[in-house]
């Protein structure tokens, strides 16, 4: 998750909304880190959990990452947690929670019935630290 | 929709789970179409929808899509449907239904308040044919 949070700090300084994430093998080896870059590649789709999905898909040469653990920063969207089911990561760690539109917490969407894979999950990990660095971007955008 | 189902009909040829997905600007030309490519790209989220918003981000040069329609054969998924409210998607019109794990019908993605948008949605054109080729697909797969 310290990983994760120097990502959402180089998103910051590229004028990015800060959250970053890593995600690790089932050894402990990083094989993806990536921060959100919608402003840069015009891409309202280009969160830190969907590059970082992308670079582990490549890295592994599957489709499926079991036994894979994701770090994030901030709970996930509906979106990125719909993507993070269908990738099948064994497990999702989040520092900050999303109670507006958490596809976790509001949606609901890791535990599903209907949904074929549902990862565990654990929040609150680095949770000051996630915040800190999302409210000091929007404070200095203000 | 017609060019949608075309779409799925070229996923299914090509050994993909056949959607199909095409976006049209406000006045009516085509700036994406896509399928499902998730075998071919081993990426569980190379769906047809998000495939087609790169494009349609891509054609408009912005990470905002307000004044498209977006057509695809089947409900979109949570991911998906994630994806559309954050692209800012006018409309979305879909086929087939998903009464398992759709994004609008079980989820209520495009019209939860948390939403920071809520693109109008239809359902059911050219049902029947869409439906149709995700049956042939995995009748001729058992």
């Amino acid at each position: 998750m310290r990983m994760a949070l120097g990502q959402a700090q180089a998103a910051a300084e590229a004028g990015e909304v800060p959250t970053g994430c890593v995600i690790v093998d089932a050894d402990g080896s990083v094989i993806a880190k990536a921060h959100n870059q919608t402003e840069v590649l015009h891409d309202a789709t280009a969160h830190a959990e969907m590059i970082a999905l992308s670079q582990a898909f490549a890295a592994v040469g599957n489709e499926r990452l079991n036994g894979t653990t994701l770090y994030v920063t901030k709970e996930p969207c509906p979106m990125c947690a719909g993507a993070i089911a269908l990738a099948r990561v064994s497990r999702v760690v989040w520092g900050v929670g999303d109670p507006k539109r958490g596809g976790a917490s509001v949606f609901g969407i890791f535990e599903h019935p209907g949904m074929n894979h549902h990862p565990e999950t654990a929040s609150g990990l680095m949770e000051k630290e996630s915040l800190e660095v999302l409210q000091s971007f929007f404070r200095a955008r203000r």
